[in-house]
């Protein structure tokens, strides 16, 4: 299997939870330590360092620590495996409207 | 929870596995009969109709029998629900770049 679909792969088991999804939400408004993220969700701590470990391999997240704080981070460009995918399994109607939508973007006032 | 949130759990869910992804994958191509689908999976027929199930349970296929024959379709637009999702979890960093290529775009000579 090639190495996009090991990836796609990751990414898709990793977001196909809730409490990973909260998290990867979470992060995309900022960087937070570990604690701060895990307070929401009512979940032993190992528990919760589970998740964000799946996260981590999938490489949806990065974590960083400065002396006894780790501070966890959404991978930047981590979700586009998954953009690139969705833009493919497009239908050919979907295509149609798309260039339809492009065309009407470029024609459209520049300033509106 | 939202019936967003509960829409792309299903949608997740659906797409988290290998099998299901390359289903949308054919037939985001065009709609096929459920024989000609499972075909290339070399799987019992029960196990790849669970998938399909899957699937359509979660609303990214639909089906119509006429007479004795299944066929299946990917539903257009059954994917928003997940662009929409990704959509949000964009960091700010990710979002100036957004404006900047819509900048870029918009100011790109029409005809290149």
């Amino acid at each position: 299997m090639p190495k996009y679909y090991d990836e796609l792969d990751a990414v898709l088991r990793a977001l196909a939870d809730p409490t990973r999804r909260a998290v990867v939400e979470r992060l995309a408004q900022s960087p937070a330590i570990v604690s701060e993220l895990a307070s929401p969700f009512g979940m032993a701590l190992p528990s919760f360092l589970q998740h964000l470990r799946v996260l981590e391999d999938a490489g949806v997240v990065t974590s960083e620590k400065h002396g006894r704080v780790r501070t966890v981070s959404l991978r930047p460009g981590s979700l586009d495996v998954l953009h690139l995918w969705l833009a493919q399994q497009r239908t050919p109607a979907e295509h149609q409207a798309d260039r339809l939508g492009i065309h009407l973007a470029r024609t459209a006032p520049k300033d509106t």
